[in-house]
């Protein structure tokens, strides 16, 4: 018997307005992912996050039902993505919850403050490691028909002094052509190898030189922030910022390696990454007007397990005692070996990496902040879902990550989100009726709390009195806001009909054992390797906040709460995207290039997690702000005056 | 009005057995090639050579017809395949002159004496560029938890001292682990790469030093030898040889330079070479019961062209004047990227060119017989379509290339073939009854007249007297032998009775006129050489005659007809593949390959095709054995005793 087509389904996805076809018993999750469509999923998909709820609108599916689905949310219709099975056509409507928004990255886009970024490292030359020269060769003859490679590497040694250089295979195939149609005027574009020197990578007919660009690109877990530069001026010409396409496979780096052991996974991951760079560098060509192949060089910092999927190397050992990376330093790759779309010609520099958790952007971040410069110790510390610090100096550096969990970035929290429109990132408490006065990022109506958000409203909470130093609610107050839910007490930061999701938005005792948790690992962190070095937090010179996230964070609340040190506040930087801002000072100078190198390699990485100390710290952090008090002089705790 | 699918006809061909589909108008020599059925075609299918003739069995061709196909061949069925378009299902017997066999290419594959070869490059030490270093590592620990690369970068310095060694990107994705599968004992396997140092290309688990390969190659126009080499011992493990499956787009390296102009040429003619040489790597590994991945290096030798067209290199500016190639030194290729099947780490070193027409072959060959040694002034010749002559000693070198024609290869000769059983290649006249004595190949019976047959059939003609010195036939001898035909007057070497091909096999006055022009451009080459610094040839010590062609001419008939000069017998020295010895060494020694390139660099090029010397040269060597009979002293000429 003859078999007939297979069927197909139509899967149509709102708010998106995407359709895709589908076969029967194939996962809603991947489909989505199939078509574009961004469905938040912080496990990966693996059923146990419940962040990829939608609305089966139209049509049927078979669907495995997870606790966190309620009953009132399964008889709507309401299903987790990732525990789907297609078997009819289908309308699906992604929750408002379930959705990342771009907006609030386009938001940021217009706040990166490039230019103004304080320049903290000094003393070095603008000289990129990637250069153009311009050459005239003289025409060959029958008395001098040497080879024409031969003929330009003697006109590069007589006109630049240049010696033993090598040269790019993959130049050769259109050397002979490039040379005779610029009738012997050529643009040469050499690249600085720092083990095998300098390499010609590029030959092209006539003068190119006034088009000479470099991208430099942060590589986050999260989000993508990439930047067009010019390699002449040392100017931008335009940037990106994206979600990085990886997060429909998981949001933390736990989750993307494990991810990356299933059959195919590491691929899909490489590729994911590879198709936002390809679109953001599609974007800034298009804004600043340039072709692809003004491009002339990438540099690229990201955290260790950014590094190895975006290189395609395996990074199952990165959280295996005793975390052991691939490498440290990164060879130079081939950018179109990696599929992102550039100019044959196009080598990739990453930073190089400290350790499995203290990645090139940690490297980056103390490039651009100098510490490595200055005889004065400075704790450098960038707080996220993996919280990583330095402290160190001119002369030594001592470097440990922890992991703060997803707190931070809003997971693991009942209503936790990113830090997307409509999310509440002010909180002040009336001490007086206990009444909060919240504030949602794009002033939307409520949708969730991002992390910065929690910061404000646990210190809210503890200023009013609502929670205690350990971080207990104050069951005895009165107030409707305080009530007992499924996760034990919770406060009501707004009602379900001022909100966009329907629902009450509440901060439960579970939320706030998880902000203690992720708070005390960061400061435990800081505390470990202060003392490590025989110091304490109060010898610190400088404390740089580094990260997107440690710009939006309110200090005097981080203090409260016993995230950050109680230190004068003058002592406190924010420098932004240092990772980036690390990126495009390297694509800018070789003496900066060899810098980030020497950081790496003058780091010495301390591992907490398996550190008694840390253990110790960790254990009396546990306390709003801290177990001993007068680690935080400045703090002063309310007494519950509602009452 | 919907369309049918395309119709298809069958194409038989014998006696190879095989069939493929062809589309209606399809060029039956390209649809052989398709089908992999060689057809011999000098031209490369341009129609002006008549080698491709087939006998149409059944079915029907639209064709073209030229004065290379007689009415009576035309009656029979007989058509050139490049000038017949595909209109029916057809049966095609390619005739024996069309044919190319292996058979002659095995016989001198058992006669290729490599290890009996005379070891004329002396002081060098066994000391491959590529080499295997096995080393044990630490184990990481908390402690001790640098990067896997970090790590193997550091054992290799402090147990074998290397140093500011780079790594190839390919190698990453499997390091980490190769390095736990080895329980951290790895064989690493190094390059030497002469301008940017030395590079790790392959980490293995365990300890694999026992298998540690090579593949030297010759590439040929014609023919391509290769060798599987041990790098432990230095010896040979297995050899191969085969036609250059480029051979059936045109037999010289003009055809191939014009065939690579076509649409797609170049990518065809690239991958043609290198489906030869896959198929001989694999016969290579099968003898030596070896597997692909023990092969670490190849190092190959060619001519020019050769050398363009395998790296995918456009030949174009080779044949125009000043005669430039795109490189005289070649970069380390990945042998898999162009296409060749080995090892992702595997890298193919090409020997450095000295011009256009002067190739690696050439400077392989000199590598081979330290001729660049030594004080004393040698002469290098390699004999073939291409003549190529070196002289020189360790001070100095000077080369010069000219075209002799393909008639040492049997191209432009009447019944003219290449070296393959039933070629005449020896002749005795009687000068009695001037009857001829042929030998020919594996005893058949004679198919045609092979390059050295065709030498030692002129020098014979000559002694008896049936030709003069200005090479005309004495036409007042009376046999049968010597009679009026097409081309005007010719000697029948076989009746057709006695042949395979059923027709007289003859050599024509043209036939003569051809050889004397090549013979003559020879000479004048090496003459116009030789005064170029100021000697003669007596001055030379050695006379090192290479390649396979030169090691079957009989000596005393070459100097006969003036192709080589009259010395004493002695300074002539065979060395039989000069081209394959010199890869060979360059794969067991460092040194071996600086000299080659010290060699290349040092030799001078003259382009005799604009040198009026060398003109005049020619004119005077248009005779048997020369105007000048006083430079051949030891040659005496017949009279005609016949008539």
């Amino acid at each position: 018997m003859a078999k007939g087509p297979p069927i197909k389904y139509n899967i149509h996805f709102n708010p998106d307005n995407v359709d895709i076809l589908a076969e029967p018993g194939d996962n809603l999750m991947e489909t989505a992912i199939a078509a574009g469509v961004h469905i938040n999923a912080s496990c990966g998909g693996a059923g146990v996050c419940g962040t990829c709820k939608v609305f089966i609108n139209k049509g049927e599916v078979e669907s495995t039902r997870t606790k966190w689905v309620t009953d009132r949310e399964y008889n709507k219709g309401i299903r987790q993505a990732c525990q789907c099975r297609i078997s009819s056509d289908l309308v699906v409507d992604i929750l408002p919850e379930s959705r990342m928004e771009k907006a609030v990255l386009s938001r940021e886009k217009k706040g990166i403050a490039t230019e103004a970024t304080i320049p903290l490292v000094t003393g070095w030359r603008f000289n990129p490691p990637v250069k153009k020269y311009f050459i005239g060769l003289p025409k060959p003859t029958l008395e001098d028909n040497t080879g024409d490679l031969t003929r330009l590497l003697r006109g590069l040694k007589q006109q630049y002094r240049l010696d033993s250089i090598s040269v790019d295979f993959e130049l050769l195939p259109k050397l002979a052509q490039a040379l005779r149609d610029g009738d012997w005027q050529v643009t040469v574009t050499t690249l600085l190898d720092s083990t095998s020197g300098i390499k010609i990578i590029n030959v092209e007919p006539g003068d190119t030189r006034a088009k000479h660009y470099s991208l430099a690109f942060d590589i986050g877990t999260t989000a993508v922030r990439g930047q067009l530069l010019d390699l002449n001026r040392g100017k931008l010409l335009a940037q990106s910022i994206d979600y990085n396409k990886q997060i429909s496979y998981g949001e933390d780096v736990i989750s993307r390696i494990v991810q990356s052991q299933k059959a195919g996974g590491l691929k899909k991951l490489q590729r994911a990454v590879v198709t936002t760079i390809n679109g953001m560098i599609k974007e800034m060509l298009g804004e600043a007007k340039a072709e692809v192949g003004d491009i002339s060089y990438m540099v690229i910092a990201a955290n260790s397990v950014m590094v190895h999927l975006l290189l395609g190397l395996d990074p199952k050992y990165l959280r295996l005692s005793p975390y052991v990376p691939t490498l440290n330093a990164t060879p130079l790759a081939k950018a179109n070996h990696l599929g992102i779309e550039l100019g044959r010609h196009v080598y990739l520099y990453a930073l190089p990496l400290v350790a499995s958790y203290v990645g090139g952007d940690i490297v980056a971040g103390i490039l651009g902040t100098g510490i490595y410069q200055r005889k004065a110790v400075s704790l450098y510390i960038d707080i996220g879902t993996n919280g990583e610090m330095v402290i160190g100096n001119s002369d030594w550096m001592v470097t440990a990550s922890c992991s703060a969990g997803p707190t931070f970035e809003g997971g693991g929290i009942k209503h936790g989100m990113i830090a997307a429109p409509g999310a509440i990132e002010g909180s002040e408490i009336n001490p007086l009726d206990l009444e909060p006065e919240v504030t949602t990022i794009n002033d939307e109506e409520p949708k969730g709390i991002c992390g910065s958000g929690l910061i404000n409203t646990v210190a809210a909470l503890l200023k009013a009195g609502i929670i205690t130093q350990n971080g207990r609610f104050n069951t005895t107050l009165s107030t409707k806001r305080l009530r007992k839910g499924d996760d034990g007490y919770e406060y009501v930061l707004a009602w379900a009909s001022e909100t966009q999701i329907g629902k009450d938005i509440v901060i439960t005792a579970v939320d706030i054992d998880n902000l203690i948790r992720s708070k005390a690992a960061m400061y435990a962190g800081c505390q470990t390797l202060v003392k490590s070095v025989g110091a304490t937090c109060s010898d610190m010179e400088r404390v740089v906040i580094a990260g997107t996230f440690g710009c939006n964070i309110d200090i005097e609340n981080a203090i409260t709460i016993g995230l950050l040190p109680d230190l004068p506040r003058n002592r406190f930087i924010f420098i932004g995207n240092g990772s980036l801002l690390g990126a495009r000072l390297t694509s800018f100078s070789e003496d900066l290039l060899r810098d980030g190198q020497r950081i790496a390699g003058m780091m010495t990485n301390i591992e907490l997690s398996e550190n008694v100390d840390f253990m110790d710290n960790y254990m009396a952090a546990l306390f709003l702000p801290h177990t001993h008090a007068e680690v935080f002089p400045s703090v002063r705790i309310g007494k519950g005056r509602g009452d």
